[in-house]
């Protein structure tokens, strides 16, 4: 078995032109931004808006990234749709570009379906897919997908392909949750990335894989940091503490983006890209979402200079507007 | 403004051939059966597996219907996706054939959306489609989609697309909430459909359109009877007790297909249909779903018979297989 992906990874955020349609230039220089900074790639996570946006316009967007040379080794794009079908189409063109996983959303329309229903869904992609390259990483988010992963389900699928379930994001944001899968499957080669940076220390203590969190958009040499000090041989004096440092740190910028008082992550972090990256055609999102309102980025921007906040990797786009506002 | 669709429309059963995919053939006996009694056709809705079926998919499906004859003013397909992208392109299909109308969900995987959110997402829909004969019947389903249709967004949209927002169907099980919209809305053209036949009675007698119900697939001439009853001029005695009557007949029947001792309703309809038609092929459903074990079968069996049931318009097909087999 080839080596898996480990530590930061980014659900890229999207940029959309002014028809909303994908921007691959953005895209794809946002994706180098965040390579430079060692963080990996998982297009089409929740974050990216990946159900807003159409098979067709993810493949191309997937296409642009390997044309562009960008390894596909370091990506783990989002497949997972509500039909076998789709799932289908957009994992096996994942594995074909040699990506390193897909992270696969179980079929959320349905609420209230069974275990068995669920297996089979997965089996079927699997058998489907036919490829022994494929390393699937189960997506559990209950709070926005309903349907989640179960710890019963993830054996069953485990016994029958142990090479194709490579391992699961928990963004449940229940620490409780991440720690049973963590201790039911150690040893299986079943890697546990965390939805939140604010568990990777805890989830590297225990033997987690990762992260794969929204906010590695926008943070994420801070994150490598961490995951590198939990993962290195350095025998510091304090190890516990600093490690603790950079975990607070973390929390710190997480917390500013996820405060309710911005309409969504997603978009306060759109707003950030576009503030730091002098850039304002990056707050663009796709309905159902909505931007933040001018008050929100003059508040956003001014909460971030707070902290002292800089955006690594970030170079500055040359732009006649002035940040912040809404193109 | 050409006459709108009304009455009952059943959200067509997609019949799977062994390798899951759509078996156009049974599809268009099954709505050719539906039409002749006097039942719409409402492909893709969740009774459907819509979303578990892709976009390419539909649209054949959709061609394969025109393509036989069947008149698309009889017709009003599910289109509603999470991307706008999906939704424009499905919607687009279907005004060009000249469909009665949409129905449409809202974009369904974020939780919490704005009113804000959901109108452009909707209004981005209308304009990017640019049809005057566009009909969209908002599809209100709070237990399985999560996000809802409220009074307020039906109020700005039928404000600013007072022609495309045509109505709505109400699957919400909650006749209070049926009825808020039917008062806010009487006399605007907004037309309602509830989306279980139990409240067909009460629907009509408050200025309701019809019903769009699962259940339609296998009792469509019941379901057409009390609508017919309520449009109808008849002045027979008794008729309140009359009309109450065909409602109670209604409600035994699909208290028997929305029984929790099977999976779902949906299985439990195409096993119905396997059984009344002979054709076990008819049983197969896409996961998440699974379909009735032998057992359940066995038993919708016999609550059909001891009710003395019959399945109107049903033509049988020859089959070696015994009826209720899984193939």
């Amino acid at each position: 078995m080839s080596e898996r992906i480990r530590g930061g990874l980014a659900p890229v955020v999207t940029p959309f032109k002014r028809n909303l349609s994908p921007d691959q230039e953005r895209f794809i220089k946002h994706c180098r931004s965040l390579l430079s900074q060692n963080c990996g790639l998982a297009p089409f996570g929740t974050t990216s808006e990946a159900n807003s946006i159409s098979g067709d316009e993810r493949i191309s967007l997937i296409d642009a990234l390997v044309a562009a040379g960008i390894d596909p080794s370091r990506m783990m794009p989002g497949t997972g749709c509500c039909s076998i079908t789709e799932t289908v189409a957009l994992t096996a063109h994942a594995v074909k570009h040699g990506c390193a996983g897909v992270l696969m959303l179980p079929p959320f329309y349905y609420k209230e379906v069974t275990e068995e229903g669920l297996y089979r869904y997965f089996s079927d992609v699997i058998q489907r897919v036919g490829d022994a390259r494929l390393r699937i990483y189960l997506y559990h988010i209950p709070p926005v997908a309903i349907v989640g992963i179960t710890l019963r389900l993830v054996e069953r699928l485990l016994k029958t392909y142990p090479d194709a379930i490579a391992g699961m994001k928990d963004s449940s944001g229940d620490w409780n949750n991440t720690k049973t899968f963590l201790d039911a499957f150690s040893g299986k080669h079943f890697q546990v990335f965390v939805g939140s940076e604010s568990f990777l220390l805890e989830n590297m203590s225990n033997g987690g894989a990762g992260t794969i969190s929204a906010t590695a958009n926008v943070n994420p040499a801070a994150i490598h940091e961490l995951y590198a000090e939990c993962v290195g041989q350095s025998k510091f004096e304090n190890r516990e503490s600093k490690l603790e440092q950079l975990q607070v740190r973390l929390n710190v910028v997480r917390e500013i983006f996820s405060s309710r008082k911005f309409p969504s992550m997603i978009a306060a972090m759109k707003q950030a890209i576009a503030i730091y990256t002098n850039d304002p055609e990056w707050v663009r999102v796709r309905p159902p979402l909505v931007e933040l309102t001018g008050n929100q980025a003059k508040l956003l921007a001014a909460e971030l200079k707070a902290i002292g906040f800089a955006m690594s990797g970030i170079t500055k786009t040359s732009a006649t507007r002035k940040p912040g506002m809404n193109p």
